[in-house]
């Protein structure tokens, strides 16, 4: 069929039809979908030949910047939004399971395994604060030896791949592995609000919109143990800023965390002398195969 | 507002209104719509985070693949039927005015100035074609001095910039200025077929849902002239394989020309005395501002 007669609602069609031999049936849903999406979205605004020519400019600007320790497409799929959707889409919401959040685009380079009680900002200068938890299933029972991902910004808001030439990989990393009782606890600094990365073409799309490009303050935490769902989430500082309009929209009120002042000498799993500050953060892991409901 | 309570249809509304700040408002619409068709795209599909990965590295791969010769965003739009919905959506048709049709992402370089009656493919081997025609007003008026680029794949079916290091750069491309009556002619080879470019995520995609690359034989055209609308457009070859199933969508019947075979010593505008093929190629220009009916 040649387009001769076509409207744009035929054309569709058409492009449709041309998947009809994908061999994988998720794979033809998936683009036949798309394609009437993509199609119905270039009809209804009337895109024109130069705002064609913007849009493949902006995508190829795009994934020239990405390189091996910067993803501008997660960027850009986290402020349109579409990394939260498919959180949300995929999370299990249970009432007694800790809640996901997106993964975010920092989490590019394998972080170090530490012990636990180690510090995982040693180049890192700011306030001292002792993270400490427990990982147990939804019925409250430990889950030992869990291993458990961390990795945050530091108290200007920087992770270590975006400052190479002055910290090392690794900083504000951690790969730890839960105790027999679950139990896991490291030092850090409190991480701060940051913006995301605005010197690409996210940031350019951020500018134009008049949209501010800022994070509330939080750490990352991926946290994996066999027979259980792995945990893919954040946990915010409870009296940060842009808690209320997160640039990436993945804040949950949920993962929200006190960040407690200790005065010097107050006991903690980490041997911290100085004055610190505490934040628990029990984690609770969602069975496999599980009430999914 | 956060996300705790927030279903996919209320994270989309969210995603809308953060977009509310921005001053062009052409360029609000069409975040507005991006946002509303790609929220519901994901929805709909309930896209996994595996799914999103795959995307992710999809399109970071395609813009990585786009360099100075090679566009694989534009080949992606391209074979997802957008590109030729644009040009459908932009072209105007009238009774009397060429066709138009998609830009294609070969023209990338800009052509070589030639003068009429030029061989615009002197470094390829194959049937030797003239081709000739008159640009005019839809009223059927000579219009002097229109500028004819043109550009085309070789016998093989490839471009110059495909061939970097057996073919120099232009070769199989021309720039013209037709004379005081309208008229350009240069002397060429027939282009064959040829697939699209399938050593990228583009030809992955056609490979995993059983697509063929093929596009029918063509030479492209941008014809302009002042006080008339830019013609981009393509030529196709009459007895060319793939006319009914170009990979891209592109083909109007309106567009298909003859290709005729002449004797040796047959009189034409280039000079050529051996045996060749003839496409007179008349183009009709649409007066800008004129009736877009």
């Amino acid at each position: 069929m040649t387009t001769e007669m076509l409207g744009p609602a035929a054309l569709a069609q058409e492009v449709v039809a041309s998947f009809e031999e994908t061999a994988d049936p998720r794979l033809k849903e998936i683009l036949h979908s798309l394609t009437r999406h993509l199609h119905d979205f270039v009809g209804e605004v009337g895109l024109t030949f130069e705002e064609w020519e913007t849009a493949i400019d902006f995508l190829t600007r795009t994934g020239h910047k990405c390189d091996d320790v910067r993803q501008e497409f997660i960027l850009l799929s986290d402020v349109l939004g579409v990394s939260m959707l498919v959180e949300t889409l995929n999370g299990i919401e249970t009432p007694d399971a800790t809640d996901s959040t997106v993964l975010g685009p920092f989490h590019m380079v394998d972080s170090p395994t530490r012990v636990l009680g180690a510090n995982i900002s040693p180049s890192s200068v700011g306030r001292t604060c002792v993270v400490h938890g427990t990982v147990r299933d939804e019925q409250g029972q430990a889950v030992p030896h869990a291993v458990v991902d961390v990795w945050q910004a530091d108290a200007h808001g920087f992770y270590d791949v975006q400052q190479p030439d002055t910290k090392p990989q690794g900083d504000g990393r951690g790969l730890f592995t839960a105790d027999e009782h679950g139990r896991f606890y490291f030092q850090s600094i409190v991480p701060a609000h940051y913006p995301i990365p605005t010197d690409g073409p996210v940031g350019e799309l951020l500018s134009a919109t008049g949209r501010h490009a800022y994070r509330p303050a939080h750490i990352h935490f991926i946290v994996a143990a066999p027979g259980f769902r792995e945990l893919i989430t954040h946990i915010f500082v409870n009296d940060s800023e842009y808690l209320d309009c997160d640039a990436v929209f993945a804040v949950k009120q949920s993962l929200i965390r006190d960040f407690v002042p200790r005065a010097a000498g107050t006991a903690n799993p980490c041997g911290v002398k100085e004055p610190f500050v505490e934040a628990q953060i029990d984690i609770s892991l969602h069975k496999e195969g599980g009430d999914e409901s």
